[in-house]
């Protein structure tokens, strides 16, 4: 099917909208009239650019208040009417947007709609357009998709047909299955949005909190396969009104967007995209940092040995247990100091999973690094953060194990394994890299939590397999300019998170403190055994419990700008502990301030 | 009447809270719970902070959950409520505020609740604490205020009194008149936010968008009245949550919150402040610059005069009709570029202004820049601009213009006027510019209005005396970095736009390139007499029309932060063209664009 985009959901100037449409791989675009209005080319030179670009022009959008009103009003808004349709001639659109009424002068009078859109479609014809008329949710009197299809058919005209845009029709709770009584030739088109369920008046939710299919809460897909029952043959089309988006960069919204109508598009059946290939398991972390010493410190206080080092490359591989943690000091790409860079996603076929990946827009990274390396399927999260396809230790399969060789030192018996990684999101991409670990990795996104940071709002959410071998949770600050404020790390399982905390201490090592306060309110909130809260205070580690079980964990100090959790979940929780969050980034914003950092 | 606020409020550790709200002038605080367990203090050490810093702790906060449930579950809730008793005894707060439940396990029996609520207050008693019982809004069987009342009222003991919110009681519509009917002595405690008038889920709304008393659409001052007819003689108390405080410095914050209350204070008859002067024009406008050449080639060009110069600093008068603009290249304090600094208004009484600016925490500037100046009363709004309140040409006042000495020159006769200032606001206090200006300056507040830039929505707000002869448009960007971005500017009204837009462009000025588009569309909109629109067209001239008259408007290019623009308003019209920014601001990046600037 072909796909589309209004202007007005990417930000920037026409030109640099167009630009980035069309390098997504977009065929045709919506112009939003504000658009055309504030750029300096003329409608014939926008058309040359769309030509150019290999866009074509597939709705001009929207004229407003045409219908039902006083005939006087009616000669006006045909005038204005008419003076569009030239300039849609001179712009190469063959079909307009007209939103149901909202003016205080419409009136409530379908059989006026029907012969006054009659009377509009009539001029339309002179210019080879067609009228597409959609209800508004807040229209005035015509609110609903059904009702404005019972006018369009009275009316009964060829160059009259609706215009359904997800939106609408879900944000009223509407049932999209009525669709399928309507014609496909007479779905003139069909606008998608998705957006988080929110309860608020719906023209705030639709003018600034429209998000892409796949990352709000809606059922487009639903939605799109009632249409695609009737038979309609035209595009696809985003129409996304967001207030991050509008700050955003328009080529990566371009992106994100697509990557949300391909995963929509397979979703009912109309893309053929390598499946998704759901990984099993975290084969490793890679930490960058120009200073190895203070990180491989903490690693040896963790009871991780370094237990080889890449052939050709300064990386040396540390493990504990089953948990591996690249140590790379090279280079990098992203040199800002001490970071999460890469993670090695243990899958059941890396090939198909990096075809799938770059089907859906991921950046494909080189499979070789060096020419003796070992071949690796690899590509970039929004987050600029790599992700690995491995196949560790699995014959016939290229091994990233392979390129490194033997220190000699075995890693220790006392297991730990990598419970769950935590990334700081770019803001303008939070809503992107759901939907890139759901689309691309078959990941399951778990429910948007808000966390208090003393300095801000951060909002978080999990993605996971279904077993729980891989998690990611994904956080993002609470302010465009604080992506790198807040800091991302590695949490270890471990099945005795009191003997692991002990050893670290032992070691030498150094944990979070946490404040007194709050082992006083776990003792109000919960009952423990003699000496046990005692224990978690002396260590520094937090409790939570949910539904099914406890969670316990503590953390080191940070370096640069990752640290490491220790956690142990018993029971099947399976939360990360965010009731903790505030206590914990208190006693991290308390460190920095005590040591500059 | 003594005045707390919540530490919720704020942001930062909690010692930062306790000082930003003891400096700017709070008689007590509430404990938020989680500030408290986030501190590394002991609740020894916050009292004694607290004693320090000349504060009270009027509050401790929240209880959740307790009331109205099976026996061995308030049995457990005892328990908890006996550990925080212990530390509310530690850290000398003698109230603790209990929240209507949310729990799934509370029942719908009034009995119930009551007697639960008596044996919690016994157990209050026991440490010398009373209890305050709220209604949450989205309480699951307890949301009104005369509910929780009737319960407490039921209860009869003595320890236990009601809490009441004003965001819990107006967010849902209920009539305060009734709190008239509970006795003084039985409320136990005021919390006071204001909230703008959104229509959307209420829990998500106060914990995102409440704001100070006087910020928002709440009648905080009349729920007050019908508290303090009940003898109530407890502390005005501020609880705000939200989302842009969170992340603001709590220095500030504290003093925007302390000024709310002030105002309030003084609409209920209980603060003795100078009253407002409400000034009668603009005396002048100051701009900044590192290079006077560019402004003074504009100022030439739009026919201002250099007429006077200061006698001691580099800054010089230009005139043009009844506007005057100072361009002062001097050491300025916030010299980035060229900005405009400071706003001369005229007053009745100028030093009554600065009494009662200074009453509501305004920064006094100093009188006297210079030994041999005149004595300028001047504050410091929220965004930095200086505003001096002015006796120009007035027998017995101090007279600015006594500073300058004349070059001779005079004004021309084609007389402007400054029409109204636009001021960038930086993001973190948009709403407390807004209250500023109305509470020092008794100006009114319009109605704020989203602009879309291309990069990101702008909100806008302008404040006016009652013959806007003094009209200030305050602007915030999109984000929090982006408060240097966008243009200050000044507008210059005219009687005739066309010959004004002329004559600037024959003396060599240069106005901002309007696309075609956009006339193309006006001819769509509007009819104009022949040659009108050609005319707007070939000078760059805006077309607004509001349901008073007409509005018409153009552009000189940027210099530094600043432009200007030449208005003109006919029949009364009221606004300031907000439709017409997005072609606007859309222009200026592309001249932007294109010269890199």
């Amino acid at each position: 099917m072909r796909t589309s985009i209004a202007t007005v959901s990417l930000s920037g100037s026409l030109t640099e909208k167009l630009t980035a449409a069309a390098r997504a791989g977009f065929d045709g675009v919506e112009i939003f009239e504000n658009d055309l209005l504030a750029s300096p080319l003329t409608p014939e030179d926008i058309r040359a650019r769309c030509a150019d670009l290999g866009l074509t022009v597939d709705l001009y959008q929207p004229m407003r208040d045409v219908e039902a009103v006083p005939g006087d009003e009616f000669d006006r808004n045909l005038r204005r009417a008419r003076h569009k349709f030239e300039l849609m001639r001179r712009l190469g659109a063959d079909t307009v947007l007209v939103c149901s009424s909202v003016s205080p002068q419409a009136v409530d009078d379908d059989a006026l709609a029907a012969e006054q859109l009659s009377r509009l479609a009539d001029l339309a014809r002179d210019f080879g357009i067609r009228v597409a008329y959609e209800a508004l949710a807040w229209g005035r009197h015509v609110s609903t998709y059904d009702h404005a299809w019972r006018i369009v058919e009275s009316a009964g005209h060829p160059a009259l047909g609706t215009c359904l845009d997800s939106f609408h029709i879900l944000s009223r709770g509407s049932d999209p299955k009525g669709i399928e009584d309507i014609p496909g030739e007479k779905i003139f088109f069909l606008q998608l949005a998705d957006a988080p369920l929110l309860a608020m008046d719906v023209l705030q939710w639709s003018r600034h909190y429209r998000c892409f299919p796949g990352q709000g809460g809606f059922d487009v897909a639903g939605l799109v396969r009632h249409v695609l029952r009737t038979g309609y043959e035209g595009p696809l089309s985003l129409e996304v009104f967001n207030d991050v988006f509008r700050q955003a960069e328009a080529g990566p919204t371009a992106v994100d967007a697509r990557r949300s109508l391909l995963v929509l598009q397979e979703a009912v059946g109309r893309a053929a995209l390598p499946g998704p290939v759901v990984p099993t398991g975290v084969a490793f972390a890679e930490l960058v940092t120009p200073d190895a010493e203070p990180l491989t410190t903490l690693l040896g206080a963790l009871g991780f040995t370094r237990t080889a080092r890449h052939r050709g490359k300064p990386v040396a591989l540390w493990e504990q247990g089953d948990a591996r943690i690249l140590v790379n000091t090279g280079p990098a790409v992203r040199r800002d100091g001490t970071q999460l860079a890469a993670i090695g996603l243990e899958s059941p076929d890396p090939a198909a999973a990096a075809r799938r990946a770059e089907a859906l827009l991921a950046p494909v990274l080189p499979r070789r690094r060096a020419p003796e390396d070992a071949p690796l399927d690899a590509v970039a999260a929004p987050d600029g953060t790599e992700l690995f396809f491995c196949a560790t230790g699995r014959p016939g399969l290229p091994d990233w194990r392979a390129d490194f060789e033997d220190t000699g030192a075995a890693p220790a018996a006392t297991g730990l394994r990598i419970d769950h990684l935590a990334l700081t999101q770019p803001w303008h991409h939070f809503d992107e890299a759901a939907l890139f670990h759901h689309g691309v990795l078959g990941l399951h996104a778990q429910e948007s939590v808000d966390v208090a940071d003393p300095y801000g709002l951060l909002r978080s959410r999990a993605v996971t397999n279904a077993d729980g071998s891989v998690r990611i949770a994904l956080t993002v600050g609470p302010a465009p300019t604080d992506d790198t404020v807040h800091a991302q790390h590695i949490a270890l399982a471990t099945d005795d998170v009191v003997a692991s905390a002990r050893r670290f201490r032992a070691a030498g090592g150094s944990l979070l403190p946490v404040p007194a306060n709050y082992y006083d309110d776990l003792a109000a909130r919960f009952e423990f055994a003699d000496g046990e809260l005692e224990t978690y205070r002396d260590l520094g580690i937090l409790y939570d419990r949910d539904a099914q079980g406890v969670f316990r964990h503590c953390y080191t100090r940070t370096v640069g700008r990752v640290f490491l959790e220790l956690v142990q979940r018993d029971d099947g929780y399976r939360g990360y502990g965010a009731a903790n969050a505030p206590v914990r980034l208190a006693a991290q914003h308390a460190v920095r301030a005590l040591t500059g950092g």
